[in-house]
């Protein structure tokens, strides 16, 4: 294994600093990405591997961060079911035809890998201009949070169609997130033989859902995701928001590594999800805040942590748009300065 | 004390049944509801006592319910403020002007108690036509919940002008919530004077913060609010939503019951919340599942209250309006059937 202090932490081994790196650090924020954007569409990004590659090193030229992630949409594999997806600003995307009908389950058509390669292909290219030492993660929607986009039709705030599916007509939910699985394993499969180092499954709408539920019709599907990714020897990160009461049965995917988000105390997460490594957990909106207050959580967090190998410093959720990139460039400093002398 | 099982279960004492009432109880989904809704404005049910007190009555009149909830609009008291609120249809309150400019906060003006009496004659009302086992809530925001609609200008999903708000500007946020905080308890008191037998705050918005910053900057005010009210000699739930990472943080209330959602098992949160009462925690969307679901559902909850004195069956959010009135009728009496048979 290369020494990269990011991969290192997946294993829970010493690092002579906390890594970090920062959920959307290529984004809205970077002027050089808006720039980009004037030129060219979400999507045309995401198909350009040239531009995906572009994009995902953008804040690697400006912060001394300790992975980069590949540049993709969440909703590219949708794509690939020949889905209707529109990008519209602010708003997230859009699905054409929500689907509502348990029928159309078994209408879906094998996917296309034409949308999914590009990805693989803009992998290729970071690896190849990344130094060795600094990670290159390669991700995807977990198949619950796909299914809710592909439900939902878009955002949502209770995933009340998501849910109502779910109850209703289970045997066709089965079916779905079977789909769906097989569908993020292949995406994935591409992502590492690319040369992606670890992967990260968004399985970000979890915490919608009753620990039960989520035990029951969603678990076995990302723990079979995560199961098929270390076969292929890289470390698995599972990321989900809302998911603090139930963080033991998160931690049951069997990934190295757990992101949890900031409505959670980090030492008491870690607790919770045992022996393993954990992502986390800074309110984005800290970045916003006076200096002095970012300093106060930033300590907070790595208080918590304690030193011990294994933490992996993130946001609890994406770098928000109105962030400002010297904030970021603050941030990165202070997690690395801090992490081996916590003053407490 | 009156025999009331839900007063009997706020302290903890032995109940024949395990009491039950809904969050939204009175609402969209009774027809009867509906059809005063055609004739009358969410502004006027609020604002004439024998309608509020009509609505508050319409579930009773259909199911056994242990408890009543006053009729009102959370955001009456923003109303009492001078603030203009409208009530969109399917999009819930829209404020016109958002309060986002520190300044405006000196500027607000003592409530009017006008809009918050026809509140107190509802209870009035009510409270001489229930029997005396049925308990009267009256209920409230809590300060936090009312200064994130006040700065949001409606609903929100991340709450980001909030907390931006509040970490730009501590010394206007501390100011804002002082004066929601004083405006509650005085509404809060005009209900408990008219004979509600016990209170909810709605912190519901509070699983938008981190711990540390819930402990900081909301906490004491709920806890003002708490104090205030159990003075008056009436027990106080605070509910809210996506606490699951610090529900001891929201025991510190010290609220005689803390009302929890479907996020964490119901056993798991009583533990973190210790010697208190403890509510809910069904999700509302089990009311729209097979009835062979939603008993698994409601016998899981059962079984992890054990039958241990101070279970309060709830939903853990409001019920849907696309809920059918006969789902709810049995719900209640599987709660009050299975509450001394819980089969495992």
């Amino acid at each position: 294994m290369v020494d990269s202090r990011f991969l290192r932490a997946c294993c829970r081994q010493p690092t002579d600093k906390t890594p970090v790196w920062l959920m959307r650090q290529a984004g809205r924020y970077l002027p050089e990405y808006r720039a980009l954007r004037e030129r060219y569409s979400l999507l045309d990004l995401c198909r350009h591997p040239e531009l995906a590659a572009e994009v995902t090193l953008q804040p690697l030229r400006r912060f001394p961060l300790d992975a980069a992630i590949v540049f993709a949409d969440i909703l590219l594999p949708l794509l690939a079911l020949g889905i209707e997806v529109t990008f519209v600003a602010g708003d997230g995307p859009v699905i054409g035809q929500p689907l509502r009908d348990p029928i159309t389950v078994s209408r879906l058509p094998d996917p296309d890998e034409t949308e999914l390669v590009p990805v693989a292909e803009a992998i290729r290219i970071v690896r190849q201009e990344l130094p060795p030492e600094i990670a290159l993660i390669g991700f995807a929607g977990a198949p619950f949070t796909l299914a809710s986009y592909l439900i939902e039709g878009g955002s949502s705030r209770q995933f009340l169609e998501t849910k109502r599916f779910l109850l209703r007509y289970r045997t066709e939910w089965e079916l779905l997130l079977q789909q769906l699985t097989d569908l993020t394993i292949r995406y994935l499969r591409l992502q590492v033989v690319a040369g992606a180092d670890a992967v990260q499954l968004f399985d970000s709408w979890a915490g919608a859902l009753a620990p039960a539920l989520y035990r029951e019709a969603v678990l076995p599907w990302t723990q079979r995701v995560v199961r098929e990714i270390q076969s292929l020897g890289v470390p698995v990160i599972v990321f989900s928001t809302g998911t603090a009461g139930f963080l033991d049965v998160v931690a049951a995917t069997g990934a190295e590594v757990i992101g949890v988000d900031w409505r959670i105390e980090l030492d008491w997460a870690w607790q919770l999800i045992g022996n393993r490594a954990i992502q986390g957990n800074l309110d984005p909106v800290w970045l916003l805040a006076p200096r002095s207050d970012l300093n106060r959580a930033v300590q907070d967090i790595l208080r918590r942590a304690g030193g011990r190998p294994g933490h992996i410093f993130n946001l609890g959720h994406g770098v928000l748009p109105e962030t400002s990139p010297d904030q970021v460039a603050y941030l990165v400093e202070l997690v690395h300065e801090w992490s081996f002398s916590p003053q407490d």
